[in-house]
């Protein structure tokens, strides 16, 4: 069993890939520790103490004390479990490579996608403007059309080829999220088709946000997209 | 000599990324082409073809006509110039860990640091706000403070620890912008230390922006930081 205790926030996409990359390592049965976002939890000391930017996921093995950010810790993971389950990064350097470079945009599509369906949490009463936000929309539909050439181009099913990588655990969160807000299947095929490939696989099924089970009805935001 | 012509903008910060990263392997005497930012080249349709997202640097390999985003392009230089220069990414599982750490947050210390030097010019006139901007403002120094202790808590002089590594090729532009942009050494010593430790090192020398070679005085926008 993993000697670690996680913090975190039901449909945060950093917990869910931390989750997601758990469960691609077979390391079940950890101690976490669910907080409120509503209540601010994420800002506790509990977790300042561990991650200075005050945001979930954090976790900390007892050990060592030191905070370890996403991509570092999955990196540990990686060398102290390289054999169990699934590897996460690929040997081959070209898919490697790629696997890398869609982690990096991942960030910025999650980010694209965050100015639009959280404008308003975002953004002050006083200081929004529909122009802002129609100009955050086009940043998003170009997005997406980035994303849905990035897997007509790929070798295989998955974002860095034919294995399910680090660039999957970074953007399927993402991914979902488009889908629980409206996108239209029909205008984005890839992205769909990627959607409901992976939608059903255990990691992804076993880390799914309790909140969205709790709902499954999602919102609207991107139905016109 | 590398069969690549790299386009690319004075003072870009990802421009200059890539150019350190090439120096660092010994692979001078490329094609490139300097852009005009203020002539929007970048948007050009000789870069559109190569990238995409209209962004610099955008390389080509005549072989492959696809275009390779810089971790992507990186990775691959790695693997065909292993051996080559500086190999860039350390062996060590933990310091490898690390840089890939330090790189995915150059990002967002590079955005922050953007959301202040460059905010008139991101958002337009009738939507800025000075609330905005000062918010701004306080999440860049917040940056800067999880930066200083970075290098405070670093076991070597660079960001990954003893050796020069792709976390320093990707933060090293954003921290000379700091300096350029008056930031106080005496505020932030670790930061100044790094900064010192870097600036005439032969690869960062020799990619230095051509318009601050013209132009040294720079600006004072982060003087009361």
């Amino acid at each position: 069993m993993l000697d670690m205790t996680l913090l975190w926030g039901s449909g945060s996409c950093p917990c869910w890939r931390a989750m997601i990359a758990l469960e691609e390592k077979n390391l079940q049965g950890y101690n976490h520790k669910l907080l409120s976002f509503d209540k601010m939890e994420h800002k506790s000391q509990q977790v300042l103490d561990i991650n200075p930017r005050g945001q979930t996921p954090s976790s900390r093995h007892p050990r060592d004390q030191q905070n370890r950010p996403f991509l570092h810790w999955v990196s540990l993971l990686q060398s102290q479990f390289q054999n169990q389950g699934n590897r996460l990064i690929p040997d081959a350097a070209e898919e490697r490579a790629l696997m890398y470079q869609r982690m990096f945009e991942g960030q910025s599509f999650y980010e694209k996608l965050n100015n639009v369906i959280y404008y308003d949490l975002f953004v002050p009463e006083e200081e929004r403007h529909a122009s802002a936000l129609s100009r955050n929309k086009e940043a998003l539909k170009a997005e997406l059309g980035l994303w849905e050439a990035h897997l007509q181009k790929s070798p295989g099913s998955f974002l860095a080829g034919s294995s399910f990588s680090l660039a999957d655990v970074v953007v399927f969160p993402t991914m979902a999220y488009l889908f629980r807000f409206g996108l239209s299947e029909g205008r984005y095929p890839k992205l769909g088709e990627y959607y409901a490939l992976l939608k059903d696989r255990p990691s992804i099924k076993a880390s799914w946000p309790p909140h969205w089970l709790e709902n499954p009805k999602g919102h609207e935001a991107l139905k016109d997209f």
